[in-house]
């Protein structure tokens, strides 16, 4: 095992992270002066300080390991990968915390108070989940807000590619920690100039933020500022917004919605398909499998959830907490942006679905479990998997009546080969197991640490979905204008763990829980 | 498509329906004659009708098509074994029916009025699930009590094996109609003489049935018909009792619930482990993996039942209404009881575990999923799958940092095939699937047809898990002390679908829903 490469690049990742926490600092204040206003110590305070002690941490780390072995195998990948996140939440939650220390006074209440909240808040970020601890997130001061769309964004397309794209000193290691982290079997996928590729990635990745950004400025009613953050948390599909009614604060201006949705679109789809077309390949565009089944099946389910709210006699309930009469086309219009924002997993709202009939809810949870397509910044399943557990279903049951006749499994015009199947339909029994297994544990430790608090198991196992597959919103007390505040702070570890093991696609986490792992190391 | 060999089949098992109906309505005639009370006609009249007209249209279809091709090929197999289940139901719903119609006056409301219930009963006795449309059994008379035991334990070890062991006629194909029906994939299952080894499975259920009678009988308070009808309905995990309260009605004697259990533990064991000893191979039964996992399993979660019950402050309600303390003696003794008897997926019970804290319940559910050993007469999806797919997960997991080392998955000391393990996993995977949508669906369907009907979810995915798994009760609405009779006709009708799906092992009635299945028949 080499831990020189581990430690230095976790303190390079230290240092990026407290750079941008410093210059959110500046910005807080810089916004302050110039407005005219009083200087919001505490947040500027929560930031420098917690940038300076990130930089001289992390700068040590870097500058002591920095000229070790820059071999990076497949082990220390693996657990690079792991503390990236583990660590980044760290100190990606220290402003929050110091903020509160520092902003309230003895006796009063904020979640920030809590580390674990934090914690929660942080991760919640990197691993562009998008679940809050908090009750009014408008009262947070604008630098925080922005630091908090920043862990998405960052997140976003994965700490992992800045590193190979940005930061230099992975070499070789560098394929293997892609190979870990993107997302997804991507059968069609990245080809070995990584390095490249990855810098290729982080272009196009600009370029949507760019132009998100751009299109919500000039034609919705968010400022620039507001603008930046929630184009953060869509291309992330983190889904933290500014407001406490999220998207639907803009309700009223079609364009906002359209906008989102457009874009939230987008950050679903295989960024290897934008890196192709960039390339001069557009004709993979239209033959990607993966691709069809996501549209189709966003298409379906808005068609099926917009009849159902349209065939309730009950109005649509705006998470402003306003009253929409579910004429067809309001319905399709929440139909549509919920179905999208739960199936990228941004899990932004601009109705509150709790109320929602049964049907819809169902869809919804079957969504979240399905994902956004392999190599995006989504979370869940991933279509690509769920497609070939589909496909393999389907050959299993010719093969009871037809056993002599062997037809391979295709995606697209790909065989699918034995091990990439029998890979794809454990990954998703292995989640489905995970979530049912989660939502049990959420539960007890509910009834064992908070046996007088809220959590039904439809609050438990809506929070377990939401979190493992980094949507962020569920149904009951973690519904869409509900917050994860109330948990027990056992419950909020669990849940950080479930974010990670998500957002990692399960196997670089639970690896370090296997004893053989560590055998030699 | 040979028609011939499936209409003569479902004659003959009409006429053994038949026959075993009219012997029934006999037994009543006499017992009334022998006590010397009025005899109930419309119990002997009903038997006596179906069993006559059974008898007639079996013996037709037998007598008409016996001379045409014997070929069973596969698709053949495949049919006849759904259509054995169907329409076996279809022949054993009638008594109900007809009885209700006899007995009741106009105006009187009892659930034998809907064909669909007294199918449901029926479907629910052949498939050895036992969950029960009746609000008052005891209010039946013997009869239609014993009729009802009699499907379970004629569904029990299998229409089919009686098929192949009593009834003449199959030739070569006896071996496929056993592959498709024998239930889990049996990796040291059963060998080529199936015709032989089929009447040893007969001679084996029968002696277990006459020593359980016996038990029961001489060491329990149930008198020598109820010993019979529970026998009946423990051998094939089915779980009708003759009693509202259920095996609970005997609660007293530690004996019944014994003897009960012991009964419920060897029934969901393979029984191509029995044959082997009868064989004169005892090791085997030291060898065997899946034994192992089984009672393994089974001594774990009592450990975990027992244990909750016992901290737990609340008594434990059984199923006659009284109230139990919790001390350590009942909680393993109820414990132990449900724990057996929802993993063999028997569905007997002594106390109501609706009332149990929410961990008991879960594991409950848990075991529902699992069910009882391959070969045996219990529901599920069965330990052997259960165990090659953990197997297959955790070698997915090391292959995540040991990609270069092969290790082969194994039961026992048998390498799992690449097939079997793609195989295994997919079902695991498809049952899971399948038990969420059925959960959707009854829950969609009771809000459509019975918009003001007492489901909820809990209740609606209990009542698909119980009877997809072929256990009987579940929680909510359908727990141990409720009934099915109040779900609307289609969610009764979906229902039947489910059982038929669990207790076939689904393939063998979803291939019919294949277009291919049907092509060039």
């Amino acid at each position: 095992m080499n831990r020189h490469i581990i430690v230095s690049q976790l303190g390079l990742l230290f240092v990026l992270l407290s750079a941008i926490m410093l210059a959110t600092s500046a910005l807080q204040f810089l916004a302050d002066v110039i407005q005219g206003q009083a200087i919001d110590a505490s947040a500027v305070g929560a930031l420098f300080i917690t940038g300076v002690a990130g930089l001289l941490v992390g700068g040590i780390a870097w500058q002591t390991h920095r000229r070790g072995s820059t071999f990076l195998g497949r082990k220390e990948a693996l657990l690079l990968v792991a503390a990236s996140w583990f660590g980044g939440a760290f100190i990606a939650a220290f402003p929050y915390w110091l903020w509160a220390w520092l902003h309230f006074a003895r006796g009063d209440a904020h979640p920030f108070l809590s580390f674990v909240s934090c914690y929660f808040e942080a991760m919640s970020g990197l691993t562009t989940t998008g679940a809050t601890v908090l009750t009014n997130i408008e009262a947070l001061p604008p630098s925080l807000l922005l630091w908090r769309a920043l862990t998405h964004w960052l997140g976003g397309l994965g700490i992992v590619v800045l590193f190979v794209a940005v930061l230099p000193g992975l070499g070789v290691g560098g394929k293997r920690l892609f190979q870990i982290e993107s997302p997804g079997p991507s059968p069609e996928g990245l080809q070995p100039h990584i390095r490249e590729t990855a810098r290729w990635l982080w272009f196009i990745y600009l370029g949507l933020t760019s132009a998100q950004i751009l299109a919500l400025w000039a034609l919705s009613p968010m400022d620039l500022y507001e603008s930046i953050c929630h184009t953060m948390a869509t291309l992330a599909t983190g889904g933290f917004s500014t407001m406490n009614a999220s998207v639907g604060a803009y309700h009223g201006t079609l364009a906002t919605d359209l906008i989102v949705v457009f874009f939230m679109l987008l950050a679903g789809i295989n960024f290897g398909l934008y890196y192709r077309i960039c390339k001069g390949n557009v004709r993979a565009l239209f033959r990607d499998t993966e691709l069809r089944v996501y549209l189709g099946l966003i298409a379906l389910s808005t068609i099926v959830i917009a009849s159902v709210l349209a065939l309730s006699p009950d109005p649509i309930v705006l998470t402003t907490g306003e009253r929409a009469e579910s004429t067809v086309g309001e319905s399709v219009r929440q139909g549509l942006f919920t179905a999208v924002a739960i199936q990228t997993t941004t899990g932004f709202c601009t109705s509150d679905f709790s109320y929602w009939p049964f049907v819809a809810k169902a869809i919804l949870i079957g969504l979240m479990f399905v994902g956004g397509s392999s190599g995006s910044t989504a979370g869940g399943i991933k279509i690509i998997r769920i497609w070939i557990a589909f496909k393999v279903l389907a050959s299993e049951i010719e093969q009871v009546f037809r056993p002599h006749i062997v037809r391979p499994v295709r995606v697209g015009r790909t065989a699918v080969d034995p091990e990439m199947k029998l890979g794809a339909v454990t990954y998703v029994l292995g989640m489905l197991v995970l979530a049912a297994a989660g939502s049990v544990a959420l539960m007890v430790l509910e009834q064992v640490f908070a046996p007088e608090g809220r959590c039904d198991f439809t609050t438990a196992a809506t929070a377990c979905f939401a979190t493992l597959f980094n949507v962020g919103p569920g149904l009951a007390h973690v519904g869409p204008v509900e917050h994860y505040g109330w948990f027990s702070a056992t419950s909020k570890a669990l849940m950080c763990l479930l974010m990670a093991l998500g957002r990692l696609e399960v196997f670089a986490i639970i690896v370090l829980f296997n004893r053989r792992f560590w055998q030699r190391l």
